[in-house]
């Protein structure tokens, strides 16, 4: 079969760090797997081997549960850190309450998520205390769990002194912590800070782990960090569809993009290129940054018109309604070339409209 | 990193056809799509064609959805099939039954599976008409869903009229069938017909079509004969965590695949491993095959003591407490020679026990 | 048994329309039905009759079903109408929002509620439009129902033609109408327009009818206006424990109160008490209603030090954090004396403070 | 509205103990308690003195809960004690398994009922043995909880020792013990053993005790003896629709009931009524007691003539397909009149047939 164009597939590129391939450590690792046989449902040695690393990593025993998408881990996660009738403690932007259709209510059969605001994607702690604090009576649910995305949804990184606040907060009322690390290692490599700094290390319960955007097919790790919490995990799993039979395919690609800090360099190599787009786009006339740059994704506050002008000129990205915001995301695949590619083009759009 | 002992591996793999790796053709075929970037959750050329080359297998216009495993390809195609106040209708030893710990209960929230009996892994349809006759009041779950499973659990093979028979049954009563098809190409090249005959032209509504354990590293596809039954399925998926983003590479599988009837191929050769195997098992002085093999397992009558020199001897496989069954699986990747190991290796047992 | 003293009921009473008994109507209706044997779970000539009168009232062959609460009734009434992976839109002060502890999100299995504002807790028809409109992709639940609160939650009622105006908007966008209706007795005769003209006359597709809060002891009916809709609707009430046993004590006071119009004429005397209510708080210097009086309650902004005040003075009753309101409620059981009673002590509160 | 012809109703009553009505003692605590008003959702003086009465009764601390019906206790209570991967152990002709259209399942999101034979509605504890040690891998649902109901579905009643073997059985594995008490009473005073002796203190974790069945208009009792175990379930009844609001009218008839004993009262007058049937259906050439009557059942071996010779002369009962089986139930409200009533036709109709 052919494939699609590729000046087509550039245009393409930055609506999201999804649309990039496998990266070379991942597939290699798949393929160094994909010899004999190998028993299924986890019981084999890559998965042994990836968690191992996981384990060095983040320089604590965890459990570690491997699964195919941040949907699922982070609805899992969720489910499994409370009960239907508590309720979860999320940003507004948070992508489990704006881009999961409903699957943490599903996962956890009626868990609500209570929303609260927040400069830059971050979580404005006042505002999770009053949600915390406001009601106590039984026909509100319970507050039981504070999620945290680390990079936000728009590209911000929390510091680790702004997640041990939050997770301090949290353990003052009893409330547990997960992290949406579906961009994870770009909140490590922008922070400096080691993993186990970013996480448990800071008070945060449960890390999903994301590996698909960090350029593998499919997967994410759930983590947890307090093991008791991980307690038959593996049959809620299994229940929820999210066990995978051939999982060393699930587990080699962690191995590959472990072992030789593959997933820190993706995600450096992501980080820069947003930052350079971030540097070419802000020369240019009329262009403003909606919020500082600190992982991989650029939002820029794009007059419609122009957003018009680069949309026929074939750059695919997204906007946001009312706002007049523009998204561009970059990935471990995207090179220097394209990036100034696309600042040209926006550059035109500019001076078009 | 290295890998497992092969000799270890050969003793494994009888276990399961699911722990055999990905076949050539899906490989390629993804590390062909694995070039620069494509569009995300389905919106890619390979899903499309994909569709396409499933379209045609079938001779119909169905719809088709990709999963990642055989537990959510199920669970999602009954719950939207049925309510929750429901009942679905299969085999005693039916997969939804006895190895998904509970998750059609779960995707449907409630949907109770009410089991019936039958020979050789086959519905008994006097008593799935007695079970869909036998209580019409409310306080029972309305039968709704009758599910078969082609190739059954024990390696049999329904006939094109005993499906078109267990559809008839169905329609009489109101309730549409779901086939699972984990083995589904071992049915089709083990009975000659083609797949459209075996399914929506004997009356099947929706077919889980099984690519792990025909060769693929993950994935199912879920698909309907019936476009009014699909309608907003591919929002169900999206909420049940069943969505893959970098989709290509669970649809590329299938083009690699479905382009060269290696999906056939595959199971062809699976099925005459076992035959092989149930041929070489047969002339052993004391042993029984269970039931016909038709497809790619073989199921025999093994001695206790036997059973355990051969494990002792390193071998893994399955067996049924009390029952004093042993199935032996084989799959795309099972050798001849693999195959004579084991007979050899069962007839030594055999001598010693 | 020795009961709680009533002068400390008294102080009670404002807190809820459900501190109050069961009305004279029902309780009599209910020992008439007390008497010998009948046929369980609604096959019994109560129910029957109490279906009889509702169509009566409602004017149009509706198909109706009681059961325990008004939070089964919402819940199970807006599961009917939607899957898991649609959404709900209501206003942000609705009952279904606010307090009834994600049951609409649990009976659904995962269904999201989205919230719009609106004056007078009355919803923004553009906000709702700009919701539903707002997102088309796969990634966020679709709008399927709008429900309405009638009287709302403030006390204020939706005119014949705003409740039109709603479900034209529903109904230009292919979603469907519930109306909660826990006080829509005392909107029926706030209005005047009778209640075929308030529901499906103007669009309303489902309406929980409110009994507890209006006289009963238990219950509340689930009003299909549209049969098709209220398919199987048996199973689902079955299925989620709403089935009554001994259906005639749920189904009788319906007949006891419909027979002689009881719940028209209760609910205008606790329209008319909440009036009086509110005329002798505004007559009070500093006092001033939040919204208008059209039904059974009247909220004031009342000062903190007043509402202690009141408080220390033994009365109980709703305070909103941060707003500085207060809530009385006024039911078939509340007395003009008590009335005076209560607006004497705000009276003292407010010279005190 | 004129009551249905008191004929037809003695025709009716054998049909079920929930065709009765609402015994003086319940009828007299509602009127007590309908003066006036009272705190909602269970802070009221009755519910708290209703919680008194039963702590009483069964000699402990035990936390207790009112909802609304049979379905709702255990479903909620099973709920409450596993996980939606877990699975629940009970009898093949346990009301949960059979008459609850899939309740237990939809109130936990999917937990599985594993359902295993027995003598007299008895379970057979070696099958409940191998049914938990079976499987332990993660396909199976785990097995979380043993379900008891007392008396049984056909009228027997676990002696003390019997529930004792069940939970020590029970707690060897690290399992749950539930028990349906739907007819508890009939069982508590049919074995003279204190409800302490036959619950908490032979290892009963929860019971559900049932009210409507001995007399009530409606509402179950959710009994923990162990307090860990009742943690936040108010909020699991709240989010499930099982919170009455007038919660006065739920607990009043407990306090009627237990307060003089009605409850054992009525119980032993339904097993005396039952006791009396039996020795008089045995006088009767042809027919057979199905198992020793030890509660308010009677079940016969009925030949279908004889049985449709009874239905044509006005008596409902229910019969078991196939097995030739016919129930007859008695109840608080029963009279020996009715008894010999129902025994003269039995004998007319054998003789006829």
């Amino acid at each position: 079969m052919e494939t699609a164009d590729n000046a087509e597939k550039r245009y393409n590129q930055f609506a999201s760090d999804n649309y990039a391939g496998i990266c070379p450590e991942a597939w290699q690792a798949m393929a160094t797997a994909n010899h004999g046989f190998a028993p299924s449902y986890g019981d084999d040695c890559w998965t042994k081997r990836a968690c191992e690393l996981l384990r060095e990593q983040f320089e604590t025993d965890c459990q570690i549960f491997f699964v195919f998408n941040g949907t699922a881990a982070n609805s899992l996660a969720l489910a499994s850190l409370c009960h239907s009738f508590h309720s979860v403690i999320c940003h507004d932007l948070a992508h489990i309450e704006t881009d999961e259709c409903g699957a943490p209510e599903f996962f956890s059969n009626g868990t609500k998520l209570l929303h609260v605001g927040g400069r830059a994607g971050k979580l404005d702690l006042d505002e999770v205390e009053r949600t915390i604090t406001r009601r106590s009576d039984i026909h509100y649910p319970k507050p039981r769990v504070l999620s945290l995305t680390q990079a936000t949804e728009v590209g911000t990184v929390y510091t680790v002194e702004e997640v041990r606040a939050a997770c301090d907060l949290a353990a003052r009322y009893g409330l547990r912590v997960q992290m949406d690390g579906a961009r994870f290692a770009n909140a490590v490599v922008s922070l400096g800070a080691t993993p186990a700094e970013q996480t448990w290390k800071a008070g945060v319960d449960v890390l999903c782990l994301g590996g698909a955007k960090n350029g593998m097919a499919v997967g994410e790790a759930v983590i947890f960090f307090r093991r008791d919490l991980a307690d038959e995990f593996e049959y809620r799993c299994k229940q929820a569809g999210q066990l995978a039979s051939k999982m060393r395919f699930l587990a080699a690609p962690w191995v590959g993009m472990l072992e030789n800090d593959a997933w820190l360099d993706n995600a450096r190599h992501a980080n820069r290129c947003a930052s350079l787009l971030a540097q070419e786009l802000s020369a240019i006339d009329g262009l403003e940054l909606m919020v500082p740059v600190q992982a991989n994704s650029v939002f820029v506050r794009l007059p419609e018109p122009a957003a018009a002008a680069l949309r026929d000129a074939g750059w695919r990205f997204y906007t946001f309604i009312g706002s007049g915001g523009a998204r561009f995301m970059c990935s471990w695949q995207t090179t220097a070339e394209d990036v100034h590619l696309l600042a040209a083009a926006v550059r035109r759009a500019m001076a078009a409209a």
